[in-house]
């Protein structure tokens, strides 16, 4: 059933966010590329993924698992987020960039800072150009919790260039085993990217570990 | 009981969303004066809460009104945000002011236009002063359901200037039947004011009627 399935590269695959969505797609069928900036690192990353979950993953240095791969996806911190993608932009072309880069800039994390362009997507669409199909996504997922077996209490916010690219990744999303929303154009993504900022405050003030969001109002079923 | 609370103004009190909070707000205990451009409107919108929900309202005209009150709170369009402000800025001096103001831009109204502030509250800030305190609050309640008695479907970020601004913000949003989050300064607000768009953007494309946000994961209980 999985040879329908796009191959997903991820970038920052060996970090806490990439990892385990990286393991979520690869548990459900998803071949899976881990990018790192090493061939060592990456198939280290990748052998425990197979040993954990089974599935069809590999390694690859950024520019290479970016070029083999169908949808691309960015998982690093802000401050790597430009070099990262002018490492890959080449093997983007044509493709879907699905960019969670959350623009935190310490110490003030709790604190909405937001770049020149106004969200890191659209920092992102700038550096990478009109080839690349730019969705934006997974900027509120705790990362921690994507190594529980339990689903994780929080919907993702999907923006991003048209509903067809936005479709391919809410499938991601539901795939990690998450509800993806239709959140309108990239432009969008500066609310998904903000909301980062004010879960961790509350999870400072409130002592929550791992705040999140819930769309409620769905279709007349509340929660 | 209700002669400790703080007196409330609100501007834009005829609408759907200022009159409703009024109606719940009077429904509380609070001493509320409902601010129009004319006194004969606020009148007519005073009588019609109080007939119904019964409590102390009065009417006035919005400079009045903001003179008047202990909180003043705007409850306007984005376009008309500037000179309502404008008019009532005296009287705000040594007050909060919780702005509820969404810089909408019709037609895209699914589509996060921020104003040249960032944010709807920063513009408010500027025309306001350093002598208002600002809070900013309620951008994703939809009128419509303000007027039901069953509880409301999305909680309330409050952001705004100081712990403690916010904290009298959050018993107004309890005291309107919601629950209200620290969301952190005022320029945390952005988050709340783009959600609107998105939220009406998820209304649309799922056919929800008046989708809104719960936050998840509050010490240990997950909804």
């Amino acid at each position: 059933m999985s040879e329908d399935l796009p191959k997903l590269a991820v970038i920052g695959g060996t970090g806490d966010l990439g990892g385990g969505l990286a393991r979520r797609w690869a548990a459900a069928g998803y071949p899976v590329v881990i990018g790192s900036r090493g061939q060592e690192k990456a198939d280290l990353a990748a052998d425990d993924i197979r040993n954990e979950v089974g599935g069809r993953v590999e390694g690859m240095e950024n520019a290479a698992a970016a070029a083999a791969a169908d949808i691309v996806v960015l998982t690093v911190p802000f401050a790597s987020q430009k070099p990262n993608l002018e490492a890959i932009r080449e093997g983007l072309q044509g493709k879907i960039l699905l960019d969670a880069t959350v623009p935190l800039v310490p110490p003030k994390v709790a604190r909405v800072q937001l770049p020149e362009a106004g969200s890191a997507a659209l920092e992102a669409k700038k550096i990478v150009g009109e080839g690349v199909t730019v969705v934006s996504a997974f900027q509120n997922v705790g990362a921690a919790h994507l190594r529980d077996e339990h689903p994780i209490e929080t919907d993702v916010l999907v923006t991003g260039e048209g509903v067809e690219a936005r479709e391919a990744v809410i499938a991601l999303v539901e795939a990690a085993g998450m509800r993806g929303w239709h959140a309108g154009p990239l432009s969008n993504a500066v609310v998904a990217e903000g909301l980062t900022s004010v879960l961790i405050g509350i999870n400072r003030r409130y002592k929550i570990d791992g705040a999140g969001l819930r769309i409620t109002g769905f279709q007349g079923t509340s929660e």
